[in-house]
């Protein structure tokens, strides 16, 4: 099994998300990293020399890569990216045009017309855009983007409510440190404090929800027309992003309903039972305080989304409060679940382990 | 001047808030503590024998004043009450009925109908419900409220705003550990972590919010007619609750008319130059990432309430960040401004520094 | 193997550190637990009903368990104490004279004459203790000890140092506010501050570190003869103890030697092969800026004391920072680990699983 | 008075400390800030444009003053400086050559021969070294220079107790994160934990502290002999430096003596009256389990050093706690005293507010 798992790099390969990337890679059923690259300062040196960020050690497997430049031809077929924005504007477009599989955690193209941004769990037959990025890109390879963290978390919710009609929404989150990458937030700033404005934040969450909740008609994203409203915060939290959520529905639903909708939420991940896809994709937690951080953000090896608190909202309909592990199930577990999929529905099938540009 | 100050006394004068009181009463050109009570198990120790919680020093006037306890007939008319709620129910009552006035910070009498709920530059003229509650209590003296702490920052920017017609709101609250009181929050569930659950709070923000911003009328108050949700959190931060506010109004005005009522907004306080009051009640900063607790939380000396991103709400009408510190303007300094303006409306004339009881 | 597992018991066990215990004996391969104790006050509950600390779930198997009180008679031989202070002065002699053997993280009985205080990799052969007293107490089972948090990382160290003769040891250490039990330190006092003094934590280093270095000789410890002189600090850190040493030993030594020693040394439960024994007690980390806690505390699952900036010291001869999990290594780990000492060396042998007072 | 205010000028103006020099100069008796430096990357901007780090607001009077470039000639004589120490190797010798006073905090030029290193208290006579300096390297300008945060507090307590003959003293510190400048420590690195090195931060407190203890004979310094050990660590604090210190002397003294000492030690700044000086420059607290940075580092305006826990230590004579604000007494207020020392001591009187290069 090991001999036939399918090689795969990273972009970006030394930051917060790309190291994030390189562990949960490692050990991974399906695949395997042969390939890292980062930009020109790192380039040439070894894996193992580069600081390392995370407080589990970098798996040995890695230690002895040699960290290749962006302007490489060695990368294997699929790629991860955890590239800052500004370098992904060129390079993400190039490695498609070359024949590469990017799986891209950056913001970049999330928005493009025919990028598909996929939570598998609530949009997997998004990933049909490929075939029209093909089309009008003359891309052999492709682009497949995983959404901002504090998206995701919000995203996976609504995509549970979206029975009951979702129509208005209003977001507040409590992000982690670590979404804000290294070196990030000085402690200076972060100890002790609340910084009410993350640059760019709050657009994503509003403009990238109603993406990935849409739907796809005639090859392209319809999206959905709910509205949604975020404030965006930054507080102490090492890692976990925390959201008071207030949602209406069409009309006012029961809090149980609500409820199991939660508890009963799942989607092509758990029926393909893709490596990465949590038993369950949301937890509702029944104790009263919590989701926490700093006790709930593991769970489910950081995959699933910890809701509690449902409750009635005096203004609109539900409120509620939901957690995710931001470079995790917001990041690089997005991306390799994402990659998962792929694998799982034939995108990589041309070539694979085998394939090089 | 400093002859003729009137004596006060401070009832649950050890903990958190009553330091902060005997702290900002030091110095206070009408005001002297003369007396301080605690509990029995802290009764007859010198008040500098009590351990002192806060970063600046205990004032040197109040170390050698020997701490009385509750069942005391020494008090002074005038006295500031941080018991704890379950000691307010009958302690306040009976001081009331023994003629004092009670500036009370506890949530007890709060949403009795004959009880001031008062936050100065909101509705001054609740205080006018002293009358019928000596008439229906009997009672010489009274009992007068402030706010909870997240209640007021959030009164203070919905009274600005209520030429525009307010109708609905929903605050998210990021507060801070000091608003637990003292040992309150363990610090292994404090540092790095969110709790998005404070006992009741939620309930007295969404209904103390409505009695304040009330009407006076025939000797009673009609509660404001807006819904309030809220979403309660506990941050890692020492001093100051910030708020993430959305409101909509009967029609949706623009911002720059929301950004000057908020900057033009004041009241009795300023008007009659009470000690306390700040010049501006509430500070607009332009910066993008302000108000933030660790810079502003001690503007106009903790007194005013700083707002922040003032901007449309694709949902409701407008979103903004408030920040007060909720010891101060939340709290101590509440009670002190309530009891300047009880001075300065002759609510303490009967007798005054040579009064007791 | 399962079905002969050593049934085992945790007085203590809604605590912190009797959490710990619990959670590390879930999946043990040699002990399994049974029965659980607490005060009065938590008596009758199940456990699965009590406020569980820790970031990990609670393990499935003891949630159904009833909390039993500290006077039943249905411990199992093996008791592992994670009782406070005072409590054990009477429970932990009553449970020993009843036939139990008591394994303790308190530190009431550690400096007793005839009570082994054990590091296994340092002293095992202070279990010998176990006999005498037995003789003077006329008990059947017994009473061991681990030391102190801090105490145990230092301990470790000097012992791998032993053959250098050492003569004199300053340290300072950092502790981290699990070491503080729960609730332990508030938020407030903990959040972005340094507290001097940890109350009775300066004695029990600088009396325990030289009974755990003492010899055995006719069945009594005599105390190494090193000065210790310790700073106990309390740090804004979860979990971990950093410690800042410098040592004097009989001559200087060369500093590789230091370390060589350090990497090198192991004891007994490396020799057994026991099950929470690290396969190498001491970690010697290169990079200059560690031992963190952050990054290195859960190391060898919790169980290695981790080393760092070892180098020549101006005043004394060598001077380093180590850096161990004070709940694991330096509480439940280390009981644990003593348990494990006690079953290979035949001490649990009269009835094992199968015996009950 | 104001208008003979000596005019004065900023060297890195816009980092921690330089903002730390502005806002302490604002409203000094004697000294005006009427010129600010920055890199070339801020000149030309209005200081009111650049980020402000400090809780406390900008001073309205440096609001409009326009940032001068480095190679500016248009520099008052007196100028502080807080560069970083790459820039300091050129411009600081240039100023001095160029005729300007430049009271330094950078560590560039603190150990050369003709350059004092001043605490006022300890060693005010240093300062005629300036006029070797001046023979030396031809300047009619000079540099003095304070020493790094850690060592003032460190050579504050251990001037206290020169007359005890200072041996050998081992010194572990816990210093804020305001010491690494901005952005200085990642909040990723810093929340939660401990790191145990600071690049440098040892050997100046091993080199600078017997410099400044040293004595002034023949026109240069013969540095104290006593032998000192350092080991430095960042916490998770705002500001304040805790230093954990342990001192051998010549013998052993009787420790109400060396807490005597350390009330009584005062030096020509109290003797001056100099308008920074602390009434007391060494406060003794005497609670068991202070001092604590939270609570005490604003003590005395910042200006003081508070100790506590002065007690017998078993392996050298006195162990003890000290604290100092580390931008305050260890950075900004440490080169407006050696300031306010140079004019009281008639260092700046040829020109002085006239004077312009």
């Amino acid at each position: 099994m090991t001999a036939s798992r399918i090689e795969c790099g990273v972009l970006g390969a030394t930051g917060m998300v790309g190291q994030q990337l390189v562990r949960r890679l490692d050990g991974h059923p399906w695949f395997r990293v042969t390939w890292l690259c980062a930009s020109e300062r790192s380039a040439g040196r070894a894996y193992g020399d580069v600081p390392w960020l995370l407080a589990s050690p970098m798996p040995d497997a890695v230690r002895a890569l040699r960290i290749d430049s962006p302007s490489s031809t060695r990368a294997p077929q699929l790629v991860f990216s955890a590239l800052d924005a500004a370098a992904a504007v060129t390079l993400e477009p190039a490695y498609a045009a070359a024949g590469h599989v990017v799986v891209s955690n950056t913001r970049t193209h999330r928005l493009d017309a025919d990028v598909p941004l996929v939570v598998p769990e609530v949009n997997a037959d998004h990933l049909a855009l490929i075939r029209r990025q093909r089309e009008v890109r003359g891309w052999r390879g492709a682009i497949v983007t995983n959404p901002n963290c504090s998206t995701v978390f919000l995203a996976m919710v609504l995509a549970a409510l979206r029975p009951f009609g979702v129509r208005r929404v209003i977001v507040t989150t409590l992000q982690a440190l670590s979404g804000a990458g290294y070196p990030g937030v000085p402690a200076w700033d972060g100890l002790g404090n609340v910084i009410p404005f993350i640059d760019g934040e709050e657009e994503k969450i509003e403009s990238e929800t109603v993406k990935i909740l849409g739907s796809l008609e005639d090859a392209r994203i319809v999206p959905h027309n709910a509205a949604v409203s975020a404030q965006a915060t930054r507080v102490a939290v090492l890692d976990g992003h925390t959201e008071s959520i207030a949602i209406e529905f069409d009309r006012r639903p029961a809090i149980d309903a609500i409820a199991t909708a939660l508890r009963e939420f799942c989607g092509r991940p758990q029926h393909l039972g893709l490596p990465s896809a949590p038993a369950a994709p949301v937890l509702v937690l029944d104790e009263p305080n919590r989701p926490q951080p700093r006790l709930d953000v593991d769970r489910a090896n950081g995959m699933a989304v910890c809701v509690g608190r449902v409750r009635p909202c005096p203004v609109l309909h539900v409120k509620l409060v939901a957690l995710g592990h931001n470079t995790i199930r917001g990041a690089a577990g997005a991306a390799i679940l994402n990659a998962e999929l792929l694998a799982a529905d034939g995108w990589l099938d041309e070539g694979g382990a085998r394939w090089s540009s």
